[in-house]
């Protein structure tokens, strides 16, 4: 097992990761940026190396820094947490170099899932289901028109660098689908450097469905019950929660079944979690793989009943996983907000500043609260606005749903704006506690009516 | 479903309480003292009424002051809580005579089960295995000797009106017997008016065992996972777990059986908990039976997967239990710490005052932090010194106490000394982790070598 483990992000998965090591017996090391000096992730590490200023690309996106960092330290070990270099092949690589375990997948294999056009493709290999579209990328407007016209309107051009919802755009028909093609491949030029495009049917009346899975060095694959992460803004997951009550059993196993074997047929080491689009008719199509932990891993914790920043590490250093698949079966409903500091009311623009003062309403069965927060901090303009995951499990999702909002109305702060009511106010929509929403509900249904009563 | 409930409490479980019932969206009223205005539990009432001062005599003992309370913000119900009012037949008959639901046992089942000779007579006649000892009182020493002789010494003289560890005393033989019987004779006319004694077998080399249990008005009765509490100082329960790791499926079942009987043979209404002492060769005898919610109760929530305060609740206003005996296995392990303002190498003498600054590591999976504090509250001499109550809940019991261990380090206070570093060395004990430990194991071992060690 690693003596000493460096942590290559901040906020609350720092503070949480340092938990975990600290309940293995590994020395943990953090590196942060002069603007988190006074953080809590800071404070708890046994190490700490500064890195440079706040803007990331002068910390947390500085490879060599983190690398330097690792050395100076002696540590085994590397984590990136999510965000930030946490999808870098490159970074992924260097620790190779550098003989630092990199605790996630090999830079080949993120390599591979970072292109989606080539993601793709290996999915539709491993007889992953994928979104009708184009073979590749498409080349020329003539082609996309084709495949358009085969596979029927509405479509999406997305690019092939693209991410988190940007450079992703919609057309209803082929005059449309013209304008849209020329004006998203001058944008992605100028944003990625990389004007590749491809074709994809549009599946607007689809739910968000992502499954996590775990695979050791030693032949053992565990696939998690899936998430619903469709309630999402400006392709942000707002709330998420586990299992999908839509989802039998039957079609969890085969789900499951289909990711398994994918993580084998791409020689997948540790964690990585898939995302598809379901339809009305409960059709599963793959759109990408996230190669690293994500923010919403902790609902999969609560279902499945494992602990998976420590299940990370004990693959990384070799070890077989801690579970087996008959352990990871659904265990109640679990369900995650995102407090941020933000201003529903003006487009959710983030609200940096400083927390005069923050009580959280930890405590009772089923109520865990994940932050790296604390009085006097200060929500930077560098980073992700985020205060705290606030996670509820439960028996039922009728019943989670009433202690989330229990205590989202408890939580108190002072300082700066946030989402709470908004998050309130959603919670409490019939749609939401139905299920009865895909992805685009919270944006083009919810979020206009609440506005208009916000006004 | 009541539209109002008032809190015969304060602290934590008042804290908790109010939780419970706004996540039944259900009116929660407060009565406080004087020292405890600016309380947690003051702030997250609907609505509050003080009834006097900070001596528990003078507020929260005080039965006109609370049903005054009750009537004036029309209450539909009592929820006492541990402590206080809970466990007084007078209190809860009081209530009956209102029409205001206890929310507890009746009076008569209260007064049957308080008196500990009448409580053990109620267990024999129901076939539940109680302690060999006189056929109720003592009333001589002659008699005493003669039963003495016939169980066995050493014995126990213990007093009618006791609890919590007081009027008991060991005698190790005749003429040891003959000393105590005097002594503890008078002691008691003088604390309790009361001298009636009785007389059992010295059970020492035994393990503090309770079982919860919980009937609702409609026939239904379900037991829960065992609790071992034998880890106490001067009768105080310092550490509880869920489940004892030596017993058995087969002996749960069994025990909670009789439980489960008993219950039904004393036409028991909502939750109680039965304290067993075992042996080493796994006989259980009945000690007494606690009829109010035990401060512990939270591991309980935890292995079984329910919550108990929602459930006495829906009991005590007729509903059915909302869970079945097969819902309520044993799922992992917990365990709890109690964090108290108390300064272990002055024998736990309390240390009352200002908390200047207190910051909870709550976060993680498994991690539960049941608390009534808040930075610049005080710790008031009038009240017991509970800080916090930390519950762990995971799969094994050694990954429970490396998450214990690991939060009860980051737990940060100032202003007061409390049993911190106390806490953390006895979970490090090897015993402890083993569980090879009896009633007497901290008391006589583990805190002797301690003291020794922190002189």
């Amino acid at each position: 097992m690693f003596k000493k483990v460096l942590i290559a992000n901040r906020g609350e998965i720092a503070v949480q990761t340092i938990r975990a090591l600290h309940e293995m017996n590994i020395t943990a090391v953090a590196v942060y940026s002069t603007a988190d000096k006074d953080s809590l992730f800071v404070r708890l590490a046994d190490e700490t190396v500064c890195i440079g200023k706040g803007l990331p690309g002068e910390s947390y996106l500085k490879m060599g820094a983190i690398l330097d960092a690792a050395v100076l330290t002696a540590a085994d070990a590397i984590f990136p947490g999510y965000g930030f270099l946490s999808e870098n092949e490159d970074f992924a690589e260097l620790c190779e170099e550098y003989g630092i375990k990199f605790i996630g997948p090999s830079s080949k294999v993120i390599d591979l899932m970072g292109n989606k056009s080539n993601a793709k493709a290996t999915m539709q290999r491993l007889e992953v289901p994928t979104i009708p579209g184009s073979d590749g990328y498409v080349t020329s407007l003539e082609q996309a028109r084709e495949i358009a016209a085969e596979i029927g309107y509405p479509v999406m051009l997305k690019a092939a660098a693209g991410g988190g919802g940007k450079g992703i755009r919609q057309a209803n028909n082929a005059s449309e689908l013209a304008d849209v093609y020329l004006t998203t491949k001058q944008e992605i030029k100028l944003s990625y450097g990389d004007d590749r495009l491809y074709l994809e049917k549009d599946l607007s009346d689809a739910k968000h469905i992502e499954m996590q899975a775990i695979a050791d060095q030693n032949g053992h694959v565990v696939y998690f019950p899936e998430r619903d992460c469709s309630l999402q803004r400006n392709h942000q997951k707002v709330i998420e929660e586990s299992p999908c009550a839509e989802i039998s059993a039957a079609e969890r196993a085969e789900l499951g079944q289909i990711v398994a074997n994918a993580m084998v047929g791409i020689k997948y080491e540790n964690t990585g979690t898939f995302e598809f689009l379901m339809d009305r008719d409960h059709h599963f199509y793959f759109m990408e793989m996230n190669t690293r932990l994500q923010v919403e891993h902790t609902i999969t914790e609560e279902v499945a009943g494992v602990e998976l920043i420590k299940a990370m590490i004990m693959v990384a250093a070799g070890l077989d996983l801690p579970f087996t698949q008959s352990d990871c079966g659904v265990k109640g409903y679990a369900i995650e907000c995102r407090i941020n500091a933000e201003d529903p009311r003006r487009n959710f623009q983030p609200t940096p500043g400083k927390i005069d003062y923050v009580w959280f309403p930890f405590g009772t069965k089923g109520v865990r609260i994940d932050s790296g927060i604390e009085m006097g901090d200060v929500i930077s303009p560098f980073y992700d606005s985020m205060i705290a995951k606030i996670i509820v499990h439960m028996p039922t999702k009728a019943a989670a749903i009433q202690k989330m909002v229990r205590v989202l109305r408890e939580f108190k702060i002072q300082g700066v704006q946030t989402n709470r009511q908004f998050l309130i106010d959603l919670l409490n929509d019939e749609a939401v506690q139905k299920g009865e929403f895909n992805n685009l509900y919270l944006e083009q249904q919810f979020l206009k009516e609440w506005v208009s009563h916000h006004e």
